[in-house]
C-alpha cells in the first residue's frame, strides 16, 4: 500500500491548499473560530463578525412578530453577539440585520429557502421536533420531470420513496403532498422537512411505507429555481381555474400509477395541502370526488356559498375514509377553516378539526404532516 | 364550474395575504422592485438596497483576484448600483460586502452552495455555457441511502439517470463523479451542472446516454447538511488511506449495479473527479485497475515517486480505453498533472492532457465534463 500513499500524501497538500485559498475571501478575523448558533441547555448564543457595521439585529421566527428583532452587542475583535432564552423545540428560521440588510449566518450552513428568500435554521432538538432529524432508515427523494398536455408544459415533481422500496416487491399507497402559495416543488422536503417526518413514522411503524408526491403547484411554473425555463403565464379565467387541479389528477397520478409500483385505488391515495395546497385539496375531491380516500386540508378554508353543501355532499356520496383539517388558532385562514368544519358537520360528514397553537407557519405544517401520517391507509 | 370557483376565490385572498405578510420582513422601500443581476447586453448592473449602510462593494469570481472589490455608489432611495461589463458567457458566483459583511443578492434566488458557502449565481448565455442551462429532454435526480460496511456508515449519493431510463428496458454505462475538498454528494449537480450538462449532450446526441453516480468523498460524512447525523473521524493512518477508494470499489459499485439496470463491466465504467476527487481517481484505477476504462482526473496531479511508473504499468496491463486528464493552466495543480502527463508518455500510455485558461474552479470542472462526457462509451 506504501505505493498509493505516496500519491495520496502529494493529492492531500494540494486540496488543504485549496480550502485556504477558497475560504480566504470570506472569513476575516479569524471568522471559523466563531461558532453560530451556540445551543447551551437554556440559552443560545448567535455570533457575528462585523467590525465596521453600526447597527447589528437578530430576527427569528420563534418570536411573536416580523418587527421584533433583538438588538445584538459588539465585543472583542468586532464580534457582534447575543444571548437568548433557548425556544422551545422546534426548527426556526433566523437572520442578522446589518445595518438594515438582511445578512445569513456565515457560521452556520444550515439553510432553507422560502420561495424566493434562503433562512438559516436553528435546530432545537426535543420531543416535539425528534421526527424532524434523521432516522437511520432513509427512504429516497428524487427529482423527476413529466409532461402535462393540459398546461403545455414539461414539469418538475418531486418523489419520496420509503426504505425498502427498491428491493421490495410490494405495491404503495400514495400521499399527494401539496405546498402553499410562493413554494414549489421542494418546499415539504426543504422547510416541511417530509422525508425525515415519514423516515421516522416508517422506522418506528407508526405510519404504513408510503410514496409521496410533491408536484409543483404553480401552474405556469416548470420547476423551482432552474435556468432558462419560461414561466407560462394562466390568467385568472374561469376556463384556466382548475387546470393546475384537472393536471394532478388526470396527468400527475397516472403518471406515479405508471413508474412507481403503486395501490391504484381511492383507498391507496391521499391528498393533503397547505394554504394554497390546502385549495388544491379542496378543488380536487370536490372536482373528483371518490378519487381520494383520505383528505387533510391545512390553513386554509373555504367562503359559505350556495354551493358548499352541494360539493361536499358530492365527496360524502363518493365515500371517503378521513377527513382532517388542520388550522393554527392564529392563522388567518382560521375563519374559513371553521366554515369548513362547520359546513362538514352541517352535512354529518366525519372528520377531525386538528388545531394548534401559532399561525400560518411550517412549524404548524411540519406537525401536521407528523400527526396525520399516521392516520394514512389504516 | 362555477361552484369550485368560489371556493377558490375564498383562497386566492388568503394565499395573497400570506405571501404579503411572509415578506413584510425582507423587503423595505419597495425593494422587490430592484431588478438585480440586470444582464443587458455589454452591460450588467447590481443593485442592494442599503439605506443605512456606509461602505458597500461587488464581489464575482470573474474577477481575477480574491481583493478586487468593486465599489457600488449609493442613489435615489438608498440603493447602491454598479455597472459592468458584462463577463464571458459563463455561469459566475458572486456576492455584496455591506460595512465588511458578506450579504447575498436578495432579488436573486439563483444560489450555489460551495461547502459551506452560499453564493448568488450569475448567468452569463452564450455558446460556452449553452450545455448549463436546462435542456428540454431531462433526466432525473435521485439522493440514495446505501451502507457501507467498510466506514461503518449509512451514507448518501447522488444518482443522474438519463431521460427515457424509467420507460425504457436497456442497461446504461455508468460514470461516476467525484467532488474535490469541501464538497459532497451534492457539489456536481449544483455548482458543476452535471445533470443538465448530460442532458443536453445525450439530447443532442453528443452523448452516450448514461447513469453518473456522484457520491460523497468525505469518509467520515454520512451526506451534506444533515441535522442529527454523526461525523465519524478517520485519522491519517496507512490502513485508512484508502478506504473510501476501497468502499467506491467494493460497495458503491455493486450497489449500484443492483439497483440499476446497468451494463457491469469495465467498458462500461467511467471514472472522473476533480481535485480531491481526481486523487480518488488516480487511487481507485491504480489500487483496482481494470475496474474502469474510462479514466478523467481533473485539476489533480502526483508526485514523482519509485512506485509511479509502476502503478500506471499496471493500469496499461489491465488495458483501458480513455485516459483524459484536465487543467487550468493557471490552476496550482498543474504542475502535479504535467507529472501525470510526463509519466504517461514515459510509459507509453495514449492519453489526452486537455489544458484550458484559469485555475481551480468550477468554470473549468463544468467545461472538462462537458467536454469528456463526449468521450466516454465509445
Amino acid at each position: 500500500m506504501k505505493k498509493i500513499l505516496l500519491i495520496i500524501a502529494g493529492l492531500a497538500m494540494l486540496t488543504a491548499s485549496a480550502g485556504a485559498q477558497e475560504l480566504r475571501n470570506f472569513n476575516f478575523g479569524g471568522a471559523r473560530q466563531i461558532v453560530s448558533p451556540e445551543i447551551a441547555g437554556d440559552s443560545t448564543t448567535f455570533r457575528l463578525s462585523a467590525d465596521y457595521a453600526t447597527v447589528v439585529t437578530l430576527y427569528g421566527s420563534w418570536l411573536p412578530g416580523y418587527g421584533d428583532r433583538i438588538p445584538m452587542v459588539k465585543g472583542e475583535g468586532g464580534v457582534w453577539s447575543v444571548t437568548i432564552e433557548t425556544p422551545d423545540p422546534e426548527i426556526y428560521t433566523y437572520n442578522f440585520f446589518v445595518d438594515g440588510v438582511s445578512v445569513n449566518d456565515p457560521q452556520n450552513y444550515m439553510v432553507q429557502r422560502d420561495g424566493t428568500r434562503y433562512l438559516n435554521m436553528l435546530l432545537v432538538p426535543g420531543e416535539r421536533s425528534e421526527n424532524y432529524f434523521e432516522s437511520s432508515q432513509r427512504g429516497t427523494v428524487s427529482y423527476k420531470w413529466y409532461d402535462s398536455e393540459l398546461l403545455g408544459l414539461n414539469r418538475r415533481l418531486t418523489v419520496y420513496t420509503p426504505y425498502g422500496y427498491e428491493t421490495s416487491k410490494a405495491k404503495y399507497p400514495v400521499l399527494y403532498l401539496l405546498h402553499g402559495g410562493g413554494g414549489d416543488e421542494e418546499a415539504w422536503t426543504s422547510m416541511g422537512r417530509a422525508a425525515q417526518i415519514l423516515d421516522n413514522l416508517i422506522e418506528k411503524g407508526l405510519a404504513e411505507p408510503m410514496i409521496v408526491v410533491m408536484p409543483n403547484g404553480n401552474a405556469g411554473q416548470q420547476a423551482a429555481c432552474t435556468m432558462g425555463l419560461s414561466v407560462k403565464e394562466f390568467p385568472r379565467t374561469e376556463a384556466n381555474a382548475n387546470l393546475y387541479v384537472t393536471s394532478l389528477v388526470k396527468e400527475i397520478i397516472p403518471y406515479i400509477e405508471k413508474n412507481y409500483r403503486v395501490i391504484a385505488k381511492p383507498e391507496a391515495r391521499a391528498i393533503a395541502g397547505l394554504s394554497m395546497g390546502g385549495g388544491h385539496t379542496i378543488s380536487a375531491t370536490t372536482l373528483f370526488p371518490g378519487t381520494f380516500d383520505y383528505i387533510c386540508p391545512m390553513s386554509c378554508g373555504v367562503s359559505e356559498s350556495d354551493h358548499l353543501d352541494a360539493d361536499l355532499q358530492g365527496i360524502k356520496k363518493a365515500g371517503y375514509k378521513l377527513y382532517w383539517i388542520g388550522c393554527g388558532t392564529a392563522d388567518f385562514a382560521m375563519p374559513g377553516s371553521e366554515v369548513l368544519d362547520e359546513a362538514l358537520t352541517r352535512n354529518g360528514m366525519e372528520h377531525t378539526f386538528f388545531t394548534s397553537d401559532g399561525g400560518h407557519e411550517w412549524k404548524n405544517w411540519r406537525l401536521y404532516l407528523n400527526t396525520f401520517a399516521r392516520l394514512l391507509f389504516k
